[in-house]
C-alpha cells in the first residue's frame, strides 16, 4: 500500500512504540495532522503553546521511559519549544520532535515563515536530521527513535519538508534494534570499591540520572551499609523514586557556598549517573567546582553509562549486605505555627495527604529544597525536578507525566513567576481531564532573583531594578487564570484551608489549582 | 571613571539614543539589571515571558523608528524570544538584544543552563556578536546599534558573558555614525518610469516596507495619478499609515489563488520596498510565485534600498502631478445585520470610534483582511501587521507600540488562538498602565487551520485531527485571563455592546480587554 511520507513517518514511529503526540501544528504540518489522525493507537494532545508541548514530552518521557513525539510548526514553532527541550535534554529524556518546514522547492522564495529550522533545532537537540525525500522521512523516523532511546535518552529532531510529507510512494520502516545500555568499565567498579573500602575520612556516593530510581537507590543503600558512604543526589534530578520504605537521598544544596559546605567533609566521592557538581551560576571570585579540592573523585558511571548496572556490580564487589541503609520512614514534619502558610507547611500537608504512587513535579525554586525535605517521609512517590534551569517547565511537565500515567495522581508544586511562562498548560490539563493538582506558591516575586541580585554584589538596588524582579503591581491572580483556561481553583491563606482544598482536589477526578498565598 | 562592562555597555546604548529596555532577566543578568537601574534616561519594562519582551521591542521599533534593547536570560531565555524576533526581522525592525551568558571560565563546566547562546541567536538575528572582554562589551554595544539601524532595520544580538559584565575597567564607546540609507540605482528609476509610461495593459505599483508610510504613499499616489498604476501593498506589512485623507492601498490577499487572481490582470508590476510576492505556504501542485508569468516585473527599490527616495525620484522623472490619486475618504461600512458580531461589524465599529492618530495592531488572521478593508475610511491611523507568521505577536506588539507612543491610543485586534501564545503581555499592559484596548475575536478555533486542512487535500478529517485545530472544550475565557493579569474586561455578543464597550474603553486611561464572541 502506497503511503505519503507523513503517513509512513507516523506509522514508523508507531511501530517503534510511540503512541502519544503532543501537538501544536500549523499549515505546513497538515499532512502530519492527518497522518496522526489516521494512525491507530496514536493519541493526540494539543498544547496552546509549544513550550507546553515540549515540556509535556519531557514529563511523559521521564515517566513512560520512552519518547512521545511532538508536532511543531516550522522554525519559529520549534523555537517556542526550545527552552523545555533544553530541560528535556538535561533530564536525558527521550523525545522525538517532528517539525514541519516549507516544501523544499518553496524554501528559496524566502516566504515570511522561512527560517533555518535545522539551525533552530541544533542548540537544544542531541540529534538533528532533515529528511531528504518522502521515503527517507520514514527512515528518519526509525533513526530518530534509535537516537531518542540511546541510553539514558536524547532529544532527536526531524525536520519534515511539506512536500516530503504530502508526496506518495513511501512506506514504513522497521524499528531499529536498540543497543544495550553502555556499561561502565570494570576498572571503574574496582576503583570505586577500593576507594570506598579504604577511604580516609568520610566518603559519599554522589548520584544522578538513573541512579535515583528506587532499584538503583536500593543498591546504593546496600553500598552505604557496607561502606558508610553518605548518599547525595544531584541538585536538579530528573526523577527520584522516594518516600517511606525507599532508600532516602538528600539533594545537594543549590547555592554554591552551601553545596561546597555540604561536601566539604568528604575525602572520597564516588559519582554515578552524573558528573562532579559545579556551581549553577558563576559568581565573582567564587570557584565553579563544589567538591573539596583535596577530595578523591572517582567516576563509577557517567550519565551515559548504565548506572543501575554499575551500582549492582559495585554492591557485588563490596559483598554488600542485603538490607540497605537509610530507608525513609513514614513521617510528616511538625509545624511550629500550625496555620502559617510557607514552604515547610505546604510540604507537610503534601506529605500527609499525598496518595501512594503519586508523581510530584517540583518547580518550587526558592521553596524547592524545603518541599523536598518535608516530603521525605511521604507515601512512596516520584519526584520530578526542573533539570536545566529554563523556567516554565513545571506545569508542562505535570501535564506530560499525567498523560503517561493515567492511573496515578500528579501534584505540581509551582512557583508563581516560573509558572507564568507556560500557564497555557492549565488548558491542556483541563481538556484532557488530567488528575493534576497544581499548588501555586504565590509570593508575587521572582524571589530567587532578589537573592541573586545581592549575591552578585549589587548593593543599593533602585526601584527600577526591583521592579524587574517583582511580580507585584498587579499581582497575578492564579484563580482567574485557571478559570480562563477552564480549570477549577481555590485560593488559600492558611494551612487548614490548604489541607481541605488539597484533600478535596485529590478526592475528585480531573485537574484543580490551589493558589497558596505566601 | 571606571565602570564595569555592564555599565559601559548600557551607557553606550544610552549614548546611541536607546532609552527603553524590555526585560526578562535571570541571575546571569543581574549586573545588567543593576546597570539599567543606574542609567539615567533608560526605562525598564518587565515582561513575564520573553516572547512578550521581543514582540514589544518590535512594536516599539516600528513606531519609534529606533531600537529598544531587550534583556534576556542565556540561550533558553533568548530561545523563548526567537519567534517574535523572527517577526521583528521580517518587519525590518531595529532591535538590540542583550543576552546574558555564563562567565567565560564557567562555560566549560557545562552547568545546567549552559547552551550555545550564539547558536540560538543566529537563525533569528541579522547580526550576532559575542563580547570578548569588559571593554569590548561597550564596543559591541555601539556596533549593535549600528547594525540595528542599518536601513531599514535589523535584529542585532550581543551575547554578554557574566564576567565581562561584572568586571571593572570598561568605559562607554561613542556612537557610530549611521550611514545614509542606500539608494536604489538610477537605472532602476529610469526603468520603472519607462515601464509604467509604456505599459501594455494594466500596471501596478507593489509596495512594502517603508513605502507604506504616509509620505511615501503620497508619492505613490502621485505616480498612480501620472500613470494609472494600481497601488497594492504586501500582504503582511510592518506599518501602513492610512485612513481618511491618506492615499489608500489594498493588501494582496493571503491565499495564493486569491493573490494570483488579484494580480492576474497586470502586465507590468513595479516593486518598491519589497520583493515580488510569493505564496505564504506551498500547496501540492500550486505555483509559489503569484505575479502572472507573462508580466514584466521591475524592481524600483528592494527592502534594503530607500523606498521613499526611490518613489520621489520616480515621481520626479514622471513629472507626476502634485495631487495624488486615491485618497481615502472618511467612511464606515454599513451593516446588513446591525447587531451581528463578525469581523465586518467589528471593523465597522472600530472604524467609527477610532480616535485620530490611533495605532492598530492586527493579528486577526482569518479576520484580518475584512478588518483592514472595513477601516480604510477611519480617522488617520497606523496599522501594524504580524509580519513573519510566527503567531503570538499581536499583544506584545501592541505593548511595545504603546510604550513608544504614550500619547496615542492603541487598539489590538487579536485572534484568540494566536493571542494565547503570549497572553502574558496583558500583565505588562496593566503594570505600565498602557492605553491599549484589546479586542479578542473569540471563535474558539484555529480557524485558519481548518481551512488549511482542506486546502492541502486532507479529506474526511477525523475527530483527532479536528481536536488539534479546535480551542473548544474548554473554550478559553479571555475575561478571566484578563482579570488574572490585572486588566479590566468585558465580554460582548452583539454590535451595540461592542460599541458601548469600545467607547468606554477609549474614554478611559489604561488598558482594557473586550472579548468579542463570534
Amino acid at each position: 500500500m502506497s503511503m505519503n511520507g507523513a503517513e509512513a513517518f507516523v506509522a514508523t514511529l508507531r511501530a517503534c512504540g510511540v503512541d502519544t503526540c503532543f501537538a501544536n501544528p500549523g499549515t505546513s504540518e497538515m499532512q502530519l495532522v492527518a497522518a496522526v489522525d489516521r494512525q491507530d493507537g496514536m493519541r493526540a494532545v494539543l498544547g496552546l503553546f509549544e513550550g507546553v508541548v515540549t515540556g509535556a514530552a519531557d514529563g511523559y518521557a521521564r515517566m513512560a521511559g520512552k519518547p512521545a513525539v511532538t508536532l511543531l510548526h516550522l522554525g519559529p514553532g520549534l523555537a517556542n519549544g526550545l527552552a523545555n527541550l533544553h530541560n528535556a535534554r538535561r533530564a536525558a529524556s527521550p523525545v522525538i520532535n517532528m517539525v514541519g518546514d516549507h516544501a523544499t522547492y518553496h524554501l528559496h522564495y524566502n516566504a515570511p515563515l522561512t527560517s533555518d529550522a535545522a539551525g533552530v533545532a541544533r542548540p537544544m537537540s542531541d540529534w538533528v536530521r532533515v529528511a531528504h525525500s518522502p521515503r527517507d522521512l520514514a527512515q528518519a523516523g526509525a533513526e530518530a527513535h534509535l537516537a531518542a532511546m540511546t541510553y539514558p535518552g536524547q532529544v532527536a529532531t526531524v525536520i519534515v519538508p511539506a512536500d516530503h510529507a504530502w508526496s506518495e510512494g513511501s512506506a514504513p520502516v522497521a524499528p531499529r534494534v536498540l543497543p544495550a545500555s553502555p556499561r561502565a568499565p570494570a576498572e571503574a567498579v574496582t576503583e570505586a570499591a577500593e576507594a570506598l573500602r579504604h577511604a580516609e575520612g568520610p566518603c559519599a556516593l554522589f548520584l544522578g540520572g538513573r541512579a535515583l530510581r528506587a532499584d538503583a537507590l536500593d543498591l546504593a543503600g546496600r553500598i552505604a551499609a557496607a561502606t558508610g558512604a553518605k548518599l547525595v543526589a544531584e541538585t536538579f534530578p530528573a526523577r527520584v523514586e522516594r518516600g517511606a520504605g525507599r532508600v532516602a537521598v538528600e539533594r545537594l544544596p543549590y547555592f554554591p557556598e552551601q553545596g561546597a559546605d555540604y561536601l566539604a567533609a568528604y575525602r572520597t566521592i564516588v559519582f554515578c549517573g552524573c558528573e562532579p557538581p559545579v556551581a549553577f551560576f558563576a559568581y565573582p571570585g567564587k570557584p565553579s567546582e563544589l567538591a573539596p579540592p583535596e577530595a578523591r573523585l572517582v567516576r563509577l558511571a557517567s550519565l551515559r553509562e548504565d548506572a543501575h548496572a554499575a551500582l549492582a556490580d559495585l554492591a557485588a564487589v563490596l559483598e554488600a549486605p542485603t538490607e540497605p541503609a537509610g530507608r525513609a520512614v513514614r513521617a510528616v514534619p511538625e509545624l511550629a505555627d500550625p496555620e502559617r502558610l510557607d514552604p515547610l507547611s505546604i510540604g507537610a500537608v503534601v506529605a500527609d495527604l499525598m496518595p501512594d504512587n503519586a508523581i510530584v513535579t517540583d518547580e518550587g525554586l526558592t521553596a524547592s529544597a524545603t518541599l523536598y525535605a518535608a516530603t521525605a517521609g511521604a507515601a512512596p512517590h516520584d519526584w520530578l525536578v526542573i533539570t536545566g534551569g529554563a523556567i516554565g517547565q513545571g506545569l508542562p511537565l505535570a501535564t506530560g507525566a499525567a498523560v503517561a500515567c493515567p492511573d496515578r495522581r500528579v501534584i505540581a508544586l509551582q512557583a508563581d513567576g516560573s509558572g507564568l511562562y507556560t500557564c497555557q498548560a492549565l488548558w491542556t490539563m483541563a481538556r484532557e481531564r488530567l488528575d493534576v493538582t497544581v499548588i501555586v506558591l504565590n509570593n508575587a516575586s521572582y524571589a530567587i532573583l532578589n537573592i541573586e541580585l545581592m549575591r552578585v554584589g549589587v548593593r543599593n538596588a533602585g526601584p527600577k531594578a526591583l521592579s524587574m524582579l517583582s511580580l507585584a503591581d498587579p499581582v497575578p491572580d492564579w484563580c482567574s487564570l485557571a478559570r480562563g483556561f477552564g480549570m477549577g481553583s481555590e485560593q488559600v491563606r492558611d494551612v487548614s484551608s490548604l489541607r481541605a482544598a488539597l484533600a478535596g482536589a485529590l478526592s475528585r477526578k480531573g485537574p484543580f489549582l490551589i493558589e497558596a498565598m505566601l
